[in-house]
């Protein structure tokens, strides 16, 4: 993944990236930079491969983050998620993994992301990984995504 | 399985029959023989075998049933569910199969059963089998479970 | 139970009947008599005997009716519904007979009656009677109870 | 209550009617008077007196109905529906009532009144009429409120 | 999509294909051929491409169909909707075709599908498609999943 | 509104139509004209203007239709429906208006559309419009809109 | 409002009271004096009126208290709650003062109450009032009422 | 009640016990005594009397406790529950006592009950108790019984 | 925006304004000055306009805060939402803006607003955003909106 | 059970093990050991039988971990899930085992366990336990199961 660089997709078309090592995250400045503030992606439209299998995974991922001097570029940051299509990944490492390379555009004051995957085997996994202890005075809502029921 | 035997099992300690073929489904007169009403039992605790890999696979059942001259005795049913536990069948054979033999033990007006199944691969079956249109006259709810959803 | 008695119980204190064949549910005109229209009233406070081990059995009941020249006065019949607290029957048996015993008070043009009980054994059983198919012209919605789930 | 008058409420201050008997149901033409579509009122804000111990009712009540050359103007109809504040009447009457007199009203192709009362003694009541068998060719959904439950 | 082939996939690893007509749909015996049953499947994990953008759609399928001679295999079903990942197709299109394969496949008594499409500019697309009139005295539940509600 | 025009939307940048006389809907060939399937737009993002107050309304909406020989373009129903942000219109007028001028454009074999508006006065209006019964074998599912509740 | 009377209430009959001023709060000896514990009242059917425009206005009220030498009486409790009904007063302030009004007569431990509103110009107000930090060691769950939601 | 005495219970047929006082909770050993776990039991069926009217009381109960070196043994707990079917109590004491008794038989580390009464009055009363802040280190749920809505 | 002007508004009707830099907040004394209580404002009807594209957006706002001195008047508070219908801003500095401006006017103790927007590009984003810690002693309830769920 | 053993399951056709004894957990190394993140399984197809009756029991298990240097392997998780099928244990014992189990193959820097067990008797048990006070800076969400409500 390159990052880092100037926000060249808004309004414009853009050919989709094959992996995330091809996809460009980009940044805008935060209008509030001083202001300690929550924004959360919601994107119930995620899906990578199996790394053994190659059969597909799907997973609904929930982004919460604290600016510090950047936002990011919501337009980029689905075609970054969409560039995992293709890719291989473990449940465990696939989130945290994007968590890590959000942190490493943003430099944010603090990120968590909650990865809600399908079931396999009829037992589902979820993964959540924060920055670390949240920022104090920080307003932070539960994700609240339903647990898994199976049936009945 | 042996059926219509009378009912032996009301109040005492039976030992838990190991196949279906081995479980007694009993019968008790309808206590209001020329009336058409529903009886619905729901059972959530279901699980049996994959014919081809070994593995328990988990339903979730409702049976719907007219009686005519008999009850299903209630206890005797359980056993009679449980007694899948180790029986290796295919989702809609196993639910149809379920459906016939109390069919068979009962002769009820009128009976339905709903399967509704655990997800395998990401895909759970439901199975909806009744044994022709409802009576006339007959008040017969929605079973009303919830569809699968996945994650979300 | 003795029913077809004047209504004695609007704005009295009355002795808890101690069965259903000492309660005495009472009627009061219709207001609407030319008009088809269903009431429904809602137990959720139910409660009887097991026949067998004698333990309490609960149930959630409702019921559906079209009036012809009575009402049921609803204090009476909160009195009647009481009266089952002592009293040992069958799901099946004790929701049908609570459904002909208002049907013989009130001559009603149409009724109907839902018992959820809770679960035995892991199995809750659901009874549902009415007296024939409803009126044409009729408006009857769902009675929408949510089925049994079990957990998860 | 006195109805087919002028509809003079519209954008003016109006004295609350202090009975039913008082308030004034308006109505406009119906823009689309050969066209069969279904106007639903939700009214969860509705409350009235209890007519033997002058204690505050409440209910949620939800109108369907078809115009024929009428509209009923909402702003009167919701202070007609206020002005049961201090009216006493049963359940029972007091939906239908309201029924009637929208009917007298409007004269709709068809019409039908669901009210769901708060419960008393622990058993609600709900009560739903309809003028007679609904329109051919009407689309009309389930009113779709949820059954009192009780509590757990 | 090639058909009509011996079930060689039951318990094998197969190359996951890569377009819906390298896919290879496979029917085994109906176990209960004379009997008039329901079968769902609910597949919440669909993904296919945007004809226009190239960027990926997502849908939560739910097929239901009467199996007259022959079932379909569930892992053949999962690789042949897995096969719609690289394939661009508009969402009613998509919908109606894979109803109609497994139609060309089976030859059911009847079948149906739901494609309940994520949403794109805010709107979500919904599909509904079945081969006709249901069977008489088929018991055919909805399918029950939940409206598209936004946020709040 | 101007219709019947070539779809001249779609993959372009469209300035917006500031009235649903200025907006062109457009419509581009079913791909499976000789198929009875329905089509489902939710659109809970709608806003109009009261034409007495100029304040703005909210609504919730739902088109379900059968196409003939066209489908509606997405894109151009999307600007087709933010065309009344700045439109006035009752809530019965306006969600009839919109179902018409759809079936002006498509000539569909049916069409129906739902209203669920914002309460106003504590209390919403919801209108239900359809071209005319059903065609017969139509899979039509209800649309499931949650009724509204007030609080509690 | 007078308060610190002698339980008169139970069991016998009351005139409702015109107005707060007028209602009697009653209280009863706490029978657990030196246990912490909470008590929590729901009440959905409270009604007062706008203090401008004179028109009904609605809430579904939470009080949470913990008792030190007295309990409040509930059904002096329901006639204080219900002799708002003709009284004026503003969202904010009126459900504070109810929690002001049982603080004096209870002088309990501690005390919240939350008055949840219905929607005025599509926008309810919601009040949470405790008079301070909860003792150490007290169980309080959330009061759980669902947020407002608008439609869809 | 009697309390402390041999587990005799398990595998047994057991008399009912007629009131709190007659009934026997047992206790049998903590097989993880070491060990800081929760465990909770959540009763629907239980019922009492209105010290009052005589009219019945309903109570959905949860009970948590940390054990120390005892288990309440689950079959007594359900004797001594329904025993107080015929017990007059008002709601706060009740739910109370119950809690009470228990701790005074298993000396546990931590206790809560959770009582959620049916409504009387149009306003239902919740009893919340602990035996003091929990213990450090203990995982603690919510209990998350749904609140009490009314109607609508 | 200008603030800090005499509530002018109460009781009249006031042209719509066309930004926020035209709207006047307003702000009545607080009738409980010196009591540590909350107020929550959900507003679901709110418009903005995006600043690249000038398509439409929407959210559902819900402001919390704590009065010192003074409240928002209400209707005003209603005036300011809707003049952000033409008014372009993206999510994140639109939530944070509305928030400081009210605290520009009220000078709270403490505020919060929660933004949630519906989904853009199949990614909704929500954005929290407090003045700081909450005071001590506050009473805050989590605003319990539902998390976005996609489809299914 | 056996433990500690190379991750030979991943890819292989393996015997169901016939008891917790016999199976074979085992863990792979974590891709982000300095990461302070947490992994949640849920397992709702779980069962066991009672160690008294030999009845089946059946359980919906949460499993959250924070790994140290080790993730448990998915799919001989699922086998040593699988081996409780004929294990008699009783609830409470049931629960912790497993978490005490997957602790000693993990020695992971935190665990818990919540079983949510189906009713018997009309009362299910829950059991909730972990390792200790969760670690500083760790995002752990509640597990979210809906607690047991019986019928209505
Ligand atoms: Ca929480
Ligand atoms: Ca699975
Ligand atoms: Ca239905
Ligand atoms: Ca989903
Ligand atoms: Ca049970
Ligand atoms: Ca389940
Ligand atoms: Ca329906
Ligand atoms: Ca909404
Ligand atoms: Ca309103
Ligand atoms: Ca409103
Ligand atoms: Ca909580
Ligand atoms: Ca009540
Ligand atoms: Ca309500
Ligand atoms: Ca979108
Ligand atoms: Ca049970
Ligand atoms: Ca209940």
């Amino acid at each position: 993944m390159s990052t880092f660089l100037p926000p060249t997709l808004l309004g414009q078309t853009v050919a989709q990236p094959q992996s995330p090592e091809e996809a460009r995250l980009e940044r805008v400045p935060n209008p509030h930079p001083g202001t300690l503030y929550l924004t959360r992606f919601t994107a119930p439209e995620f899906t990578s491969l199996c790394p053994v299998t190659g059969q597909p995974d799907f997973a609904h991922l929930v982004i919460d983050y604290v600016a510090d001097g950047w936002l990011v570029e919501s337009k980029a940051l689905k075609l970054y998620l969409t560039s995992f299509r293709n890719h291989g990944a473990f449940h465990e490492d696939c989130t945290v993994r994007i968590g890590k390379d959000i942190v490493a555009l943003l430099e944010p004051r603090w990120l968590r992301i909650g990865g809600y995957w399908y079931p396999r085997g009829g037992i589902p996994i979820d993964v959540f990984w924060q920055t670390g202890t949240p920022p104090e005075g920080l307003w932070l809502p539960d994700q609240g995504v339903p647990p898994y029921r199976g049936r009945g």
